[in-house]
């Protein structure tokens, strides 16, 4: 079975890295590549190193052809394109924010547009495929969880779910410079970022922190308040967040790795490790993964250290994944196992 | 008056940083400068950019000739030249760890030696040097702070003293790879550390633990937990320290701030950033400057972001600082202001 | 049909990244993989991202279990090994330098050791796979040609070939620093390589001059003379060699062209520019292409861009492209191409 | 003496540099600073560590308070603020292009606009200093030479003048980003940059390419072919060119480094390095230094190794020179050496 792709603003990172992906995948093709700067051209006009697809205007989209299309577009813009796809019947995975608030007065404060399609808001499901497996096999549209949610939530919602967290999480998150796309800024200027670091948006005021704090209520009652860091770092692509919270009474570092144990040690994605071994941006950079170390950082707070690389399980490759589910085949074809398994399986181990 | 300077252990970054500093500094003379492992050659054998510098082997040290001895050495080494510079009548400024401990025990355990001479610790002064002058004018042996310590007490001295933090303090400290040193690693080879981003000793695992936290002992009792997260940056140099607290009844932001303003707005060193603005690298890059940002992170807890230079503020800077409060000059020679600060009054304010 | 691999030196830059391009090749196993300093450990103890292969020592290797070994090793080790891997009847596959020149007084001169295994020189196979092939299918011992010699010697040799170069060839080359090891070096260490840039062994003094020279006498009668002049860049993997040649009489850019465009246009992996563009490292980085600009200097002087991966291209991923042809299978196997093509048929075009 | 200074285009890269040079000159006054962006800001609201300069519209400039106007404009715009500074009374050391060549039509084939003032164009210096004391002295305009053009012209120039180039220059240059400008450009986007290197504009299509030529051209009859290819590196600052050229006949590395002796010996900012050495970014970073070093590439054929700081001695400290060089004050003044040497002879030797 062939999965036919269309792809939506493919030429920002996270397309690119969907097609970087998808080249590897054995039952994916891709049928059309929306840009609305580069029409006319073909991909490798944007990267040297990539393919020559062709990319056409996102007017003259042939949806009919697709089973499914990823939206790589700005917010609001994404919204409005996902109605006219899924109109003709493609499942919808959407990169964008446009549906991972549930609630249309939270997203229209914080994105400051009104929202295209607040109707589709009830049924997209979010993302996060560990945890939403279910929902998404029969999803029609799905809503990718943004890089740092993917980052702080994965390691957080089994501590959550058994209530092991006592009181504020605080989450100092630092990513790449690629998490703030592809569109020239001051702020991304490489005689700017190089040889600096930045805090931004620090406390209660990035617009993951609604996204975070929303999934955080849907795993405890009441949940816990967030305080979310973010810092811009001079690497190209990867995140580590660094998450610091008070454990629950009876809770100790033993417990919390078994529950993380339990909820993660099937999970092809998931990389736990060992005690004394912290997550850095190596162990996830251009891979699938997202690796979590545990630690006590006094008695009575845990520090959890998660790396994801914000263009693959913090975007693309995790809508793959959710691609994956929702057509049923292997949920590790394409990111990094190019013929599902097998020849991990034929490593020495 | 000329101040006659000797420099122990030239060849490493702190005692290139103290070269770089002190060829602008109006009184200050190097009359030697030694080096293991380069003896007999000359300084930009080591650093192109440097001057020619002789090295020489510390036993032919001629103390006798220097006013003052910077000790760039590793910790026990430092100690025990310490000593031999005292006693040839020198004033000594450490940048080692050998004089920061007060407690011989806590010092042993940490750094795993003997310490070479625990009858200094008494008199020796902790050159915090905002908050050490008149120890520093008179003293004989000043133990400049670590670089961690020095971005982290700057912000965290005043609001102790006042009794504004209530809580665990969580300093999540990010820092470029010269603070490792120049001898060539496995972690700091450039293909292992580019592209990355790792945590390391975050808890209470690393040695400038138990400095931060007997200097938060003397200004707050009891003094707060500290919990502290060092992570390696793909930067050369520079620092920045994010920093949680939960605040004292009664405190907000405004009284942190004014806090703040009454302990720093006279030092030339320290810049406090209006509302809205985090302390950056770029902000500290190459100055003896330390940049404070100051913001809630929820209505209960501040975030203090902190940027230092590790190399200037962090070591040589804050030793050339303390040079200066020593021998009665202005504190600003040789510190970004070569003359002293006449420049400085005639740019247009 | 499953290929049985075996990797001596499993943990340097190009022993991972064989493991790496391994993990997505169809029909290839590892068998066993050796390290002197990690035996015992598994493969992600020296790399995060890794899979946790078992690391033997060389003397425990069951050569017997594998249809070809690749060696990672330095010099002179490798030929020593290789003469053990033959004689249990694999095939071999070198990475190092040993078998690459076939005069044994030129290399003792240059790598100033003793040849291990003389005898085996004249019918080693010299592996640059697009002018090898037919000697590769039946070769039992393949050198791959180092990473600048692959730079330098593919846009070359149809002009070699052709007579079209008429005087002295200047190749300025720049790599990324993995091309130096793993091995923590002085001029390695991330603050040293940071925001530097540096010549080294130029004119006709690095040890890749006579093996560029060498396949030069090959292709043309009397060999030009090659200036090389390498640099290095911090970055961590890449290489650019900028080439400038005066053109016989006769000769122009259109020429040119259709000499490059007749020896490759049918090649995978290697990519002619279209008029007006460069080489560029981000044209070839992480694959195992060679990019090809073509422009004029001046009237009389053509200048050749040429970018690889020195670690694909011009390691391991060359390493791969010779097993393939060896045994058979599609040459894209494992580079880029996980299915063999499959899917990039499947893009479109 | 106070030298009162204005400054056009302050936040630039090339102006924040002069404001950095000039902040440790002792007899420099900045008596305004202009910058059509950030109008009634100060400027340490574009770059953290700058000091608070109050930045005000070109139109409002006081030209008459202004000894001398540094123009750090596009080109075009340079020219014609040039002519009010003048009118004004002020000298005016000019970094564009706008003076650079003397041909009103090569420039206005190269630059694609007008000349505002070719009337200026006879009497303006070009601003190598090294090679133009006598008429900078009395100069009222100085066009500064672009950054290419200084790193490859210092060393060819006492060559050319003795005859010893024989044929065709070839200059392969490497730049850091900062020469591109602070605009936000797709090219000078970190992600794009980092972790990439990229040939632009070579063979003898840069516009530094007519600059070079028609300063060879003063200095031999007929001038050498120039073949100039420069490359974007991923470094903030730094250049480095590296030159090959044939030698006439019975000239050798011996004469070529007594030439270069003879002509730089006595200089402060050149550094002839010693046989063996080659020039890199470190041995001029941050300074205003030029670092030669001298190979023979083949037995005929120089390779000259050339590294600035593109913003440095390639703009804003060959400015601050020639200022010093136009006022009578020591040409180190500002320029690293903030008490104007002073201090140096105060270093042990």
């Amino acid at each position: 079975m062939t999965i036919h792709i269309g792809i939506c603003g493919v030429t920002g990172y996270t397309g690119f890295e969907l097609v970087r992906l998808l080249a590897s995948h054995p039952t994916a093709e891709i049928v059309f590549a929306t840009s609305q700067t580069f029409a006319g051209q073909t991909l490798d006009a944007v990267y040297p190193q990539a393919p020559a697809i062709p990319l056409i205007a996102e007017g003259d989209a042939p949806y009919e052809t697709a089973d499914v299309v990823f939206l790589c577009l700005p917010h609001a813009a994404s919204a409005a394109t996902a109605v006219r796809a899924l109109q003709a019947g493609c499942k919808v995975i959407d990169l964008s924010a446009d549906f991972r608030l549930k609630d249309v007065a939270t997203y229209e404060a914080w994105y400051k547009v009104s929202h295209p399609a607040p109707h589709l808001l009830e049924t997209a499901v979010y993302g996060l495929t560990e945890w939403a497996r279910e929902e998404i096999k029969t999803a029609d549209l799905v809503a990718c969880p943004g890089c740092y949610p993917t980052s702080i939530l994965l390691p957080l919602k089994p501590l959550l779910s058994a209530g092991a967290v006592a009181g504020t999480v605080i989450a100092d998150s630092k990513s790449g410079v690629s998490g703030a796309g592809r569109t020239p800024k001051q702020a991304s200027h490489f005689v700017e970022v190089s040889d600096n670091l930045s805090p931004y948006s620090i406390g209660q005021s990035h617009r993951h922190w609604p996204e975070i704090s929303q999934a955080m209520g849907w795993w405890a009652q009441p949940a816990p308040s967030l305080i979310f860091s973010p810092h811009l770092i001079p690497i190209p692509r990867g995140m580590l967040s660094t998450i610091y919270m008070p454990l629950a009474q009876g809770w100790d570092e033993a417990q919390v790795r078994e529950a993380l144990h339990e909820a993660y040690s099937a999970e092809p994605f998931i990389k736990l490790l060992p005690a004394g071994q912290h997550a850095t941006v190596a162990h996830a950079i251009r891979t699938n993964r997202c690796a979590i170390g545990v630690q006590m950082g006094d008695p009575h707070t845990l520090i959890l250290t998660s790396a994801i690389d914000n263009l693959t399980k913090g975007a693309s490759g995790q809508a793959v994944q959710n691609m994956n589910v929702m057509f049923g085949v292997r949920e590790d074809c394409g990111l990094g196992n190019a013929d599902c398994g097998m020849n991990a399986d034929r490593l020495p181990s």
